[in-house]
């Protein structure tokens, strides 16, 4: 059994490694049980540090015109960058923790969102699939 | 050159394909390119979006019991599970309007969250690394 | 006209002065025009700016247990006062900028939720009312 | 002392009657209690309800471009309005389980801001009080 897995371990190497969601996903479980984090994680409290990581995310672009937005100066896209890696990594692991398949959620949502916005009808406009 | 790139992904398909990353941005790129929709994707919009998706996945847990949230009842999981590939998508979205490679800034993170939280000070704790 | 107005005034202030409302609505708005801050608050960013004090309120509840929240140690009381206010102030200087008096829509948004949410349905349930 | 009390809140009425703050607060406790929702009503719920509240306000501004927010059309603005009112009805609610004098919190505040942001270095620029 060990054997087989360790085979398995090797072929999917020589395939370009695990995706790297289950790579995040792996990471991020063993940062938790290092810390014994667990009792923490629970899924209401994800979903809380996930919502405060966007609004440091959100910050940044507070006071800032629309257009702007497009072209931050190197500093400023740094700081967003680590807010962005901090949205992914609690969105990872509150998935995991209930035990949802991001990538097949995101995919199955995408279906979704084609039937919702066909292209003859949001073409060119910001409405909502309510109001199209 | 050409020629490389066709062998190169060739070779990129028989080790399996893409990364789910990868994937999810050439999909969404080419959802808002159909939909003419790149006008209103500007950063600062897109991280309010973001903000947005992911207060209704919070909503889920609004007046849910700490411990009840670690186990969903099937309707419910189902809901939070579109909701969450709503935030994967936006989240992938944005940082490509910001160029920013997502897996990278993520690795990047978990380096820095090492060293903020080393496991001898943080284990078994919820304090803020400011106050370990 | 204007004598009118200044023996309503004056009749006001009689009468105990200016709702707090009122009085923080005026303040606000003395403190932007001293720093000619009316170019930056604009709707969107103050309901941005909005969005961002809520998550520093709400952070402070992060990996907090349900009933612990009901109890806060002083110091963390503290902390939470101050956010409780900045929500205030952003929250009112939003509705002036958009012209909305805040306790109406406040009584008239009372009487909408005894509506959706009436004593016999609502009693010891947390249901949405989409749901009752 | 109790006939002193008495004596003040006689004043306070015949004064115009109590604040605004004062009468939502006391109204939105009745609310709960008539449908036995106290239970629900801990600190960190209301956190995260005032949380999603804020959310359906942002969302009215999603995609609009920042000044147009500053005129909105009627229907918006209706909507709005309604949300703005959501917001404050929870925000005094939370205050309230927390035994939080929101309006003494919110002059506190105005008077470290003053000092944060002082006029002769915060006038025309939105950036925070720690690049000033």
């Amino acid at each position: 059994m060990a054997r087989r897995r360790a085979t398995d371990s090797k072929r999917a190497r020589s395939r370009g490694g695990p995706d790297s969601f289950e790579t995040l996903r792996s990471a991020l479980r063993q940062f938790a049980t290092e810390r014994d984090w667990d009792q923490f994680h629970l899924p209401k409290n994800l979903a809380i540090a996930l919502s405060v990581e966007v609004a440091e995310l959100l910050e940044h672009f507070q006071w800032m015109p629309d257009r702007e937005s497009a072209a931050l100066p190197p500093g400023k896209r740094a700081e967003v960058r680590e807010e962005l890696a901090d949205v992914l990594l609690y969105l990872i692991r509150l998935a995991d923790k209930l035990d949802i398949d991001l990538v097949s959620a995101a995919a199955d949502k995408m279906v979704i969102n084609s039937k919702k916005y066909p292209v003859h009808k949001a073409r060119g406009t910001s409405r909502k699939y309510t109001d199209l």
